[in-house]
């Protein structure tokens, strides 16, 4: 026992500690304000059990927050109903705390309202020097979430950083803490882009041996199209994503019979967001699952759903990264809703983040960084159609060559 | 950082092997069919990151639960309206896995239903062996959960030894999972029982240096003679527990009306528990904040309770353990109810046990265990009028010599 422990906590050292070393220059570590690596022979006392003493002196370190706005490189053009883009902009941050490092990301979507300049500027308002230490993360977020409405991703990638950087400084990953079974996990679909039928039977032959659900952006004029094209070449299993673009509820209920018939399992967010009545109706009267994506945001907007959704779409980027997240996950079960896990087009540092929680989740979204040809980071990875999180603690990853050392 | 990093664990790891060789001789636990202490090098792969080794091997070892009764002396007899006592009847609980042993407890006050034979009964019902790792909290949890209906005192016996155990191998206390300052919880308050005026001011004098706020059980004919003779002692905050005892919704509020103008901060389920039309009146009437008790058991019957009651007292006897606690919690503060934290009569480990997750509740009652004259563990304590958790990985105990050993 005392062996294997100190074995594991040795290896597991090497890891956090590998991580900042090998991403920065040594003298950008060591000249940091507030920051010192080894020499404070303290690193833990605040965060971990004393083990015996009693008070112990108060931590002299920081933590020390910085960002870097980066581009995203899509593999392929993504359409989805009324917008069609190459890259995605995101902000990756860190937060780094007595010689351990946490990893976090805004992923910055046109369609949302944040912006590069919109993260930075709420990263600039951020004072964690005001935090004696990195586990009272209740009070940072909440802290952090007071200082402005909205900015959900700004917001997201210090909660990221700071479960990483918690995580590693605990030693384990966050689904040990979550308590949760990593491999316990629902597929991941896959989405093929609004295109010409050959296109699609050509995407679609491409990924059938890595993916047991597929999903298709739905709402516009090719869904039937669309759909009998890929149907042309697999019965797998299809989510379907409306993005509020039906906009009768008879003409969306017509709509899903016809998708059950062709094998489809659940429709996201089939009408606007604010057409709640229609949709409890056709939530009533569907005989497939309908989940709510734009109409749900936050913890807050949750209870309001039960009776009008199946369940809902959670999100890291839109209800402010993990704490949130599994506290929106317990809220709809015990509502009785249904629950899945939803990405934005991300790195694997968001990807990974977000495979710490979503063990026993009815569906998954998590092809985000599948879809990107620059991933800066090593993490969750596609394993027979599930994406699954690494043994590593924290949020499980390792920034990789791509990822820029240099702030 | 590595070098406080391993001396922070190398004193974890003997606190934690210390707690289960000190607590049992010898022969116990190396006679414990399945269980592997100190051999097998491989303690903690399962549970803990695996440092790279991709896969790993299987974990031959299982979780042992084991348990014994055990009857609590009251330091003074209890009354509350309805019932007196001098004891009150526990089951321990331990489970034990690779050398590292869990604490928990099943406190039974009679008016709740289950014995120490019933609670015994359903641990037997409980085959362990077929969970590879105690670390998949929720599938154990949940499967425990699902064996009977009720029983939640013998539920919550399994969740907190387990997250004793859980906390422990990976070696910090919950409050740090659950992102938690520990010292940021609510004070705590002391009931004075109904008594003669003379005893009630003698109790008041004797506890008034210790506690910051007091709670009087009211709901009978003493209310108004038992709060004159504590406010002719005392300017300090009180709540009041009614304990479902007023039964008109009318009579409830002049009482109400009266306690305000006393003093009393707050106010527990003032009416019977399925009278929730009359109780939402009243919170909607009430100058002080009404609080569920009785009328709240689970997770489940919260969602509810959103404008009947102000806040709910969670239990972690009545909940089924910490896991559900937490839920409770954060689910509540979604619905924008307040919380606060209670408690039976138990010993300091089911106390500790709450202790690692009421951080920023409203109020908590948390004296359970300083009215009992034979508590078997040290954990949490008194300090400045909070009960405050130890520093200790998982719930934060230590068997004491009145805990005895063989079992």
């Amino acid at each position: 026992m005392q062996h294997s422990r100190r074995q594991f906590i040795k290896t597991s050292a090497a890891i956090a500690t590998g991580l900042s070393v090998a991403l920065l220059p040594a003298g950008v570590n060591a000249g940091q304000k507030g920051m010192k690596p080894s020499s404070s022979g303290n690193s833990l006392s605040s965060l971990l059990p004393a083990g015996g003493k009693a008070g112990g002196k108060a931590p002299s370190a920081k933590m020390k927050l910085s960002w870097r706005a980066y581009d995203l490189a899509l593999k392929h053009t993504f359409t989805i109903s009324g917008f069609s883009r190459k890259s995605t902009p995101v902000v990756l941050t860190k937060i780094e705390y007595e010689g351990v490092t946490g990893y976090g990301e805004a992923s910055l979507p046109p369609y949302l309202g944040e912006t590069q300049a919109s993260v930075i500027e709420f990263l600039k308002k951020i004072d964690l020097s005001r935090f004696s230490t990195p586990s009272h993360m209740e009070d940072i977020l909440t802290y952090v979430d007071n200082i402005a409405i909205n900015n959900s991703a700004a917001k997201a990638s210090v909660d990221i950083a700071l479960h990483d950087l918690v995580g590693k400084m605990i030693g384990v990953p966050w689904y040990n803490m979550y308590g949760l079974d990593k491999t316990e996990v629902p597929y991941t679909t896959f989405t093929i882009g609004i295109d010409s039928d050959d296109v699609v039977k050509e995407k679609t032959r491409e990924v059938l041996g890595d993916f047991n659900i597929l999903k298709v952006k739905v709402g516009g004029p090719d869904d039937k199209r669309m759909i009998k094209a890929i149907r042309s070449v697999t019965d797998l299993p299809l989510a379907v994503d409306a993005n509020q673009g039906w906009k009768e509820r008879l003409e969306a209920l017509d709509m899903i019979l016809w998708l059950k018939e062709e094998g489809i399992v659940m429709v996201e967010q089939p009408m606007p967001k604010l057409k709640l009545d229609d949709i409890a109706w056709l939530t009533e009267e569907s005989p497939l699952p309908i989940f709510a994506d734009e109409s749900v945001q936050r913890l807050s907007d949750l209870h309001r759903l039960k009776g009008v959704f199946s369940g809902i779409n959670i999100k890291l980027m839109k209800c402010t990264g993990m704490r949130e997240a599994w506290k929106m996950r317990n809220l709809a079960e015990a509502l009785g809703m249904k629950v899945m896990m939803g990405c934005m087009t991300e790195t694997s540092c968001a990807i990974s983040a977000a495979s710490q929680l979503y063990a026993g989740m009815d569906f998954a979204d998590l092809d985000g960084a599948l879809l990107i040809a620059n991933d800066c980071f090593d993490g969750a990875t596609l394993q027979n159609g599930k994406i699954i999180a690494t043994d590593l603690p924290g949020i499980g990853v390792v920034p990789n060559k791509l990822f820029d050392t240099n702030w």
